[in-house]
């Protein structure tokens, strides 16, 4: 296993001590519970913000924590749901005023705890809401889902609503804009390579040389089909043919475009892929209001890449355009 | 070979194509020399700051184009050094009354190259400098240098003279806070696995499931040993115990540190190292006053990583302070 790590068993705890080390101002690492807290939160005039997952994922959801996007993340071990009571006890310690809102993708496993944890902190006097994101448009059920995955997508929902909290938004009105945003936004990727869990040690699963996956989940699920390896013309094409007829996207829509690594694809192939998208996107009318080219929301070691696209109208642009304030930076 | 391009020849392009396509507003893409350039560039009140060096190492340089960082980048093919003939069009091209500043990293076709170029600019009548950056402490000379190879630490001097150039310093203090940042500046790196460059289809050389190569290049140059691999923790060691005495760095010092991946590295192992080496420096009396967690500086796809560490005083302190606007972005 080629990774940088000590005990496969403390890969999480040891990356969010390394996060927390990094941000002494910013962060709270609450190891007791695997929670990343902003150190200033909650704020009792603005709606706490807060998104669980399994790890594996980063920069989400722990290095999105800060100032217009997450109050608190809440991560399981990679790729598996947190436990209801770290949950709760994020809820517990964010609860303000103006509520919490839970952000979920829609996976099986995140939502039965998440639920769970809903209940318990409205029990508890806590209030809080559930969103669920399924941006995925590759495969309707999945090996961990009933119906649509949430992948890279979410991203685009955890800053409308940070945006929207910070600036004093009541609960009612951030759900409705998650699930304005997330009703918007679509996504597909594509994999050349499996994952390799730290405490497996091998990777997730076998595919060929000059095979890939369509369609692939941030877990390594399958995906629509494998397939021969193609260029990257062909691949951008694919993927963008399974996510503009699906919303739809049409002539004349302004978007944002997003080109998101899985975590092992370097950023020179993301922007010549963001290349390709655009001029696509150019071809059929489409506009480019704002574009994202990074490894947001990642398989851990996973070579491979998603398109995302969110259809914006000036409330979303808006918002998307906000500032925020989070560790993940080049300065 | 496991990656998004079409034609492997049109790597570059397309990907400086895709990056122009993202940053309409501030970038010029000029296909004919390969350049990316600041759109609203020279100002000829400020100096200009130019970069150049192979493609391979991105988000080095091209991405690090803008506001307080660089005015333009000449990259060459994959790992070559650029034409002489781009890089004094670059410099035609931002030539400034201030002058121009040719920021290089230690390697000799680079070398040769640029200080070419700055003959033929200077017999233009351009005021141009050249500064070399040598700031890997792996090896003295190197498959590709007389004396030490500049790798990730080039980020810090490219901060710094950006951020005086904005401030509008004249090339004579340019040139000193460059070489002050570089001669305070120190780094080595370890791979886990080579890099392939599209054209050659492979991987670069031959290395075990069970090893890694400490003290790597960012173009897969061999480093001081191959070994087996070792925990997260010992390869932190090694690093800092090569770093620390070179400068050296002592108790009291306050540093800024870098732990930067080489392409093919998720950013959770980055932030479990940095962890690891915040910890150690801690131990050693060495304070952090800055940290920088990401890929700066890669090698195409590369599974490895890279410590340096910046011995800060006010005067650089503030330089890497002040505000840079570049393309690379997670919003």
């Amino acid at each position: 296993m080629k990774k940088f790590i000590n005990d496969p068993q403390a890969f999480v705890p040891e990356m969010l001590q390394g996060l927390a080390l990094a941000n002494p101002d910013t962060l709270t690492y609450v190891p007791e519970f695997n929670l990343i807290l902003r150190a200033d939160a909650p704020h009792h005039d603005r709606v706490s913000i807060i998104q669980g997952s399994g790890s594996g994922h980063e920069p989400a959801h722990v290095m999105l924590v800060g100032d217009g996007m997450l109050d608190g993340a809440c991560p399981g071990d990679v790729f598996a749901a947190p436990p209801t009571e770290y949950v709760l006890e994020a809820a517990r310690r964010l609860a303000s005023d103006k509520g919490v809102l839970l952000l979920v993708n829609n996976y099986t496993g995140d939502k039965m705890a998440f639920e769970m944890a809903e209940e318990l902190a409205d029990a508890e006097g806590i209030k809080v809401r559930t969103l669920f994101i399924n941006d995925d448009v590759a495969v309707e059920d999945s090996l961990y889902t009933i119906g649509r995955r949430g992948v890279a997508g979410n991203f685009f929902v955890i800053k409308a609503v940070g945006a929207a909290a910070a600036a004093g938004a009541d609960l009612d009105e951030i759900v409705r804009i998650g699930e304005k945003v997330n009703a918007a936004t679509r996504t597909m990727g594509v994999a050349l390579t499996a994952c390799t869990p730290p405490a497996k040690g091998t990777p997730l699963f076998d595919i060929g040389d000059d095979e890939m996956e369509v369609g692939v989940g941030i877990h390594g699920e399958p995906g629509r089909r494998r397939t021969t390896m193609t260029s990257a013309n062909e691949i951008v094409d694919e993927l963008l043919e399974a996510i503009i007829p699906d919303l739809p996207f049409s002539s004349g829509d302004d978007v944002a475009l997003m080109v998101n690594g899985l975590g092992g694809t370097p950023i020179s192939e993301l922007y010549l892929l963001y290349g390709i998208a655009h001029a696509r996107l150019a071809e059929k009318g489409i506009s480019i209001g704002r574009n994202y080219v990074g490894s947001y929301c990642t398989a851990l070691d996973m070579v491979g890449t998603s398109v995302t696209l969110v259809k914006l109208d000036d409330e979303i642009r808006s918002l998307l355009e906000a500032p925020a304030h989070i560790p993940v930076r080049i300065f």
